[in-house]
């Protein structure tokens, strides 16, 4: 399509659903296409059921910002719904069942293959959609020749917290489920989405909880024990959640670069 | 969850990734759920990937709010991606299959319903997705209690268009695909995204096109064959665009407010 | 197979399942095949379980003989079950979901492509198929070189009508469901398999019925509400059924010569 | 539904299609059901596509007719497509995959138990659908207080063909396909529909077929290598196809009275 | 991989699972890839839930010993699971649904066929896979070109048990479910875990059971009424089970050997 | 059940196959449930087919012994095929899709649940299982009253090792594939079944491989460009991998101790 490709901007756009298929047609070889996932769903009693979305959208598109210009970074459309079912006690929560989720993200990735993107970025933005994310980069792999990571934005970002002021926020729940973390974050990000801050003092989540253990516990009626929030959000600040933001939009953007150096087949 | 409604803002968000839980819940079962469905795909050489998502988040926005007070909507996040297939030959189209696509959007209505809603209206922007959204629909109220619109936005908008001076729209391709109507559209709404307009002679169209026929004719290589958008856009202007927005936004709002008005059972 | 096809009768059989398999398989690429689908399902408590089998297997054979010699048309057994699950809690209805409808269609017309059938018509005669067998016919031409159509046969003869003597049945439902119009259409074809006709008043029905709308509305207990039949078929008449017959065959047939004529890639 | 029930014709009427719902509601939890199911696919180079459908209906609605009045027997439409893949490298075939005919069969048999039958029975009349008959009646009654039965025909009329004038035809392939039994049956069901009766000496049959061994030994292109015939049909008659259908139909009839004196639970 | 392949013992090992891919690799082509299914359900107050595992390992690895020298024979890993639904109202059982069995199966078949096997028998110990093994093994042979057989040992040994002095066995239930063949068996096999054997006479089976039928006849609740096993097992001793044993491997052995030199196309 | 009961053991038995159905049932509600996943694939030159399910059967067996007397652990038979489509291009590889081993794993953990376990522990042992057994797990707890943990075996052992004399196995691939690690544990478990070790300078896998990323990144072509194992195997030895083995076990059995604990809702 050359003669499409001659629509292209100067300075080329970031946002793939800004492009158009001659744009991206031209690109899709040389680019890093970042793909962020999300999730709609409960956070807690004080924040939106967008937090997820909000929270790897800004993250996907600054860290591809910030990688430039030693990249050609484009980014997809942010899928807002992931795997979310252990939320649906609670309300206002949109979730696809795993096999479907996997379907749905495998077809997405697998045409943005047929359009001819080579390296591709699954950014995660949701805990739940962590294990899928990752299978579908592998199975995908292993059909086409290009090269697909797949990671959650907070473990990008577990190395230079940890030698960091923000270093404290690695020895809580990270990053967590609508507690100081992602509450932090989202104060910096839509402060006027934020409600009162709930307070829940540790001995009644540990006695809810479940202890950090190395293999995954899954309990019925957990998330209803700790009333949907894995930590007490309520010393939450703007100020702090800027700063995680600071630190984990130039990792996310340092793992852009790495992975795009990275050579196909 | 007494406790959280009390967080609700004394004017009721409308986009439900801004609410938190309690204000979903509460408002659950009384208010009307607009979920917009659209696509990133392949718009001729001059619009964006994501013409439709644009189209369609903006109509059902702007409508839902129209629609107010005469009712209680809230607007879910779009889904960006749809059943493309059809323009995977072109760069920069995701799509998902038609039975994945259908089991996706199936899950998204169903946890919806888990989470309270008793009215739901899928409001659809792009021509892939117009059967599935009615399957969906249809399915759902077998095995819930609730009522479940579906419909492309420019149905709604058919009989209004006839009566105005904007009818000439109708006796061509309407909405057709990245042509003069989708073309003047985003015109209105985003011109930073649209190229130069290309233009074809009629003939050319005719020659390679369908006619219209009362049954639908599938072909192979049809959308190659029109070069992906199926009537001339060179027309397009954005005051076209933005009288069309103008009669179709209040007629899609008045779908609303007639769905709305209809009992449960 | 050249020694298989010298088996052919002079004059060619309408019936595939009466072809042996050299007969199909020399006049495959040729011809018109037309796959014709019903339903097994509740019409009202005076109409025959197989009333849409009936009914489409008798306008898809006629209108094939019609459509001679113009073309060389096929017809398939007729599909006697679809997607009927909306009339299960009603007695006699046999029904596939929509998914596995969607699926067992899809393999049936792949599996004709496969026998070199490339011109396939799905003629549809029950309402819950509508959609399914539009995505069947868009959806393989994606994945192989021929042209498939599907329709209603319905929308076939909406154009005929309008401009006959019997133009009141568009005025109201149509072909609505165990109404007036397929009421009026038994009676002509199976006299013996109707019984009493009930009559219901317009506002009883309108108390209890969904008004037309430009979307789909879908409302849970809908069926039940309006006892199985969208209008009531109290004034049916044989003669009136013939007359309907007798505009919509020929309407069909001039829709197998219009696709029929249609280029292959 | 007490008001329908009151259509019911004084002679129960057999064909399912052609009850209503009342008469279907009304005869469900006492009537035997009895699904035949076919398929279409080659038969050779001398009989129809349909051979399998028209054998087993005639089949399927005959015996029912002989099992009364000892039982209530109603038939359902056949299916007249099954699972057929072997067969496509030949003209003419349908054929769904096994587990798309899985699925939909099961939905068929289930939607069967929702109106309310409790006594069903799947008569096959193709050996390609002889294990899935099976899986389906073991499925769905570990879901449903019924009973189902699934029974290929010859495998009833075994029996009662050992101690016959007609034994020998046990000593070869039976029922085969499309050789001396079922070209036999053809003959006397439809002989118009049957072409010059092909010649092959057991010699030829032997060096390309798989001979009769305790397991089940598949392999590829065995289909092709035996032209698609288990033996040779040259001596096939008419009289031979009366006088097996003389012993099949009445077996078959017993099977149903025995199935339907079966207690349930 | 023929640097791998020097690393194969002198004496080829039997087991898949103790083969390097070296070994695997050399060997695929002329090989017969044996591969066992089995079970882990009930059987009955006195056998162990692995009943069916331990007899069809045992047989499948001692019949390929004693196939050799005649073909090369290598066995795969037991499935230990398989389609046992009807068990699942008793305890211990693990089971797949017929679905997802038939699909989990033909994965493990296909990867075979990959690794390079082109004669594969799955020889089946659980009469509830019965069928599915089989529609494995037809259906993987019409995309590939190789040979697979399936089969239940029991029908291997039919024909060598009546013409011996067990054939007794063959009158009563055979191999049955947790009964006397089976229960002898096990007795020869492990009698450490066979628990004290019930007693039940044949007039309370008769009165619960299903007679013997040329049909297919499943009813709902069928297998509490037996109390999950389907004859007397009193009378079971280690003796006759090795009898059985003795007679049935070789037996196995014998449909080995002839499937293994059945051509390929 | 309670007559089957009082055939349960004084010392009860370990594997659930060996229990009857009345031990099963007796116990299903206090014991712990371990469930050990494996697989059947290529590992290196040297190493055997089964070396994933040899290594996990032999933990989760001694581990579940250890755990004695604290809990009543039993073990399921083990599932010997995984999730090993990335080794398929090598020989001897037995591979489930990722779907349908998430699906099957399901129906088995389910069944288990309907058996009456309610203290569920899937014990992997092959990488490519990782994520499916957690999604099994934390997607079952939703829909019933049970715990379920999910771990594979080297996460477990990963602390305990850091503070141990081999605790140099963390500072390289650990557990990788058929690397150092695992050749060290098949030495110590079978060292009739292991080959020549292969030696492989640690540049060339460099060159070749992927380096440790915060983030899952997949390229095509990857194993086959490591030929299939990830770290030089050239130094393992039987004494180290009996010591891993003995830092492993324990640890493993204290994750079992730790789970079992763990209340029920």
């Amino acid at each position: 399509m050359p003669e499409d490709a001659d629509n292209a901007p100067e300075t080329p756009r970031l946002l793939l659903h800004e492009l158009n298929r001659g744009e991206a047609a031209a690109r899709a070889a040389d680019a890093l296409l970042v793909l962020p996932v999300g999730a709609t769903e409960q956070h807690g009693p004080h924040l939106p059921l967008g937090t997820d979305v909000l929270i790897v959208e800004a993250i996907a598109r600054e860290a591809a910002r910030q990688a430039r210009p030693d990249l050609d970074a484009i980014v997809a459309p942010t899928l807002p719904f992931g795997s979310s079912h252990h939320h649906l006690p609670f309300g206002g929560t949109i979730s696809l069942a795993t096999d479907r989720y996997y379907a749905a993200l495998a077809d997405m990735v697998e045409s943005l293959i047929t359009s001819g993107f080579r390296r591709l970025f699954i950014l995660n933005g949701h805990g739940g959609n962590h294990e899928v994310v990752q299978l579908v980069a592998r199975d995908l792999v292993l059909r086409y020749p290009v090269n697909i990571a797949a990671a959650s934005y907070w473990d990008l970002a577990r190395e230079v917290l940890a030698s960091s002021a923000s270093r404290d926020v690695l020895g809580g729940r990270f990053p967590g489920h609508a507690g100081d973390f992602e509450t932090s974050v989202i104060l910096a990000l839509r402060p006027d989405l934020v409600g009162p801050l709930p307070r829940r003092d540790a001995d009644a989540l540990a006695r809810a909880g479940t202890p950090a253990t190395p293999f995954r516990a899954e309990r019925h009626g957990f998330w209803r024990q700790i009333d949907g929030h894995t930590d007490s959000p309520h010393a939450a600040t703007t100020e702090r959640g800027q700063q995680l933001l600071d630190l984990i939009i130039p990792a996310v953007a340092s793992a852009f670069r790495q992975f795009a150096a990275m050579p196909l087949e």
